[in-house]
């Protein structure tokens, strides 16, 4: 049977912004494996159903379905164990980096993009995640971002473990990526497809690390649309 | 020859709270190593001439000078290969995990303990410490830490990568601690040598993590002096 991943999509449905999408996306690419992608909006959780699950991404492999971004990552490196580890021997500090991306590095990554995401929204989605969102900041989502630039440098700063470990490792994963890669690069390159902020400075050792992982499985993540270089 | 690990002492020699020289002593028990202890004490900077550096840990290994904990812990693997593996594959992952100990826990903690250091030093290191860290901070030390159980629930946020990672995995390392947890467990085992605060609530995952790793090695750092239980 096809394998398939529902992914979040924008009112063009070849725009993919989610940085959870993002990580199964290049994790099944590191694994070598195909799969069909669902576009898929907020608030069409009807279409979720069969996966008992509200969010994408969410993964079809023959018979298997699997929702959420961690549990795909384990599912691969089980079923598919012959191909290249995404987890290694390193999954519990893997674990930590993905936790520190979810809780440190998105949390203060969408105060910078978020009203940048429903310009990018079909109707239906762009009043959904405004309302949803804006109840969740309580003010309007261009009151969350105004004076962002200035923001920057403490953005920036937040980087400093991923910027030290990136002075002496090409990848967090060592010598080649690994999901601990993915899980942090899903974040910028949500960024990068729905903002034309430039987040990272130009001898930032961080953006060098970005631009290897946007070259990978021959230029897959950097040749979707993007609104940011 | 000798092998010997120079650690900071407080004026009881016995007293070891440097989060540094705590990497490098579980390191060495996680290698099954022995290593005499050599105390040393801030200003003491001509007793570390031989290693060309001017802090601890140094690690004299024979004819082998290491200074620098993660210098000692990249040694330590290599020099002993067929013993219990410090890093694995994961040595990038742990090189952020260790990063972020530095530049986010210490950070923080140091905000939270920094006027209990100099009442364990002798005087002349009490008052190189006072005078050399009160000018970073631009006020006395004692300025630094006022309030701070107000900013215990702020500290323990910063936690949350650390209390993720630890409600499905028992180490940072996974079954077993490597490296990733020693360095995040010498940041606590720093302020529980020298303050009485508590910086855990009873209930939180990462009070029984730091409970199992005080209990490893036969318990040899739950049996270092401490000024907290």
């Amino acid at each position: 049977m096809a394998r398939q991943l529902y992914e979040l999509a924008g009112a063009d449905p070849a725009h993919r912004f989610s940085p959870f999408c993002w990580r199964s996306r290049m994790a099944l690419a590191h694994k070598g494996l195909d799969a069909e992608c669902v576009p898929w909006r907020f608030t069409e959780t009807d279409r979720l159903a069969f996966a008992n699950h509200n969010k994408v991404p969410v993964l079809v492999d023959g018979d298997t379905v699997v929702p959420d971004s961690w549990a795909i990552a384990e599912y691969l490196d089980r079923a598919y164990p012959d191909r290249p580890a995404l987890f290694g021997t390193a999954k519990a500090a893997i674990r930590f980096i993905t936790a520190w991306t979810d809780q440190v590095l998105h949390a203060a990554l969408v105060r910078l993009i978020v009203s940048d995401i429903p310009p990018v929204l079909d109707p239906v989605a762009a009043s959904y995640f405004r309302s949803t969102r804006e109840a969740v900041f309580g003010k309007s989502l261009e009151a969350v971002t105004e004076g962002r630039e200035g923001r920057l440098p403490e953005f920036r700063k937040l980087l400093d473990p991923l910027r030290k470990t990136l002075r002496s490792e090409p990848f967090l994963g060592g010598a080649a990526p690994d999901y601990a890669d993915y899980a942090v690069f899903g974040a910028f390159q949500w960024a990068r497809t729905v903002s034309p902020l430039a987040l990272l400075a130009a001898d930032d050792p961080v953006r060098d690390w970005r631009e290897r992982l946007l070259d990978r499985f021959d230029g897959l993540a950097r040749q979707t649309p993007a609104m940011a270089a």
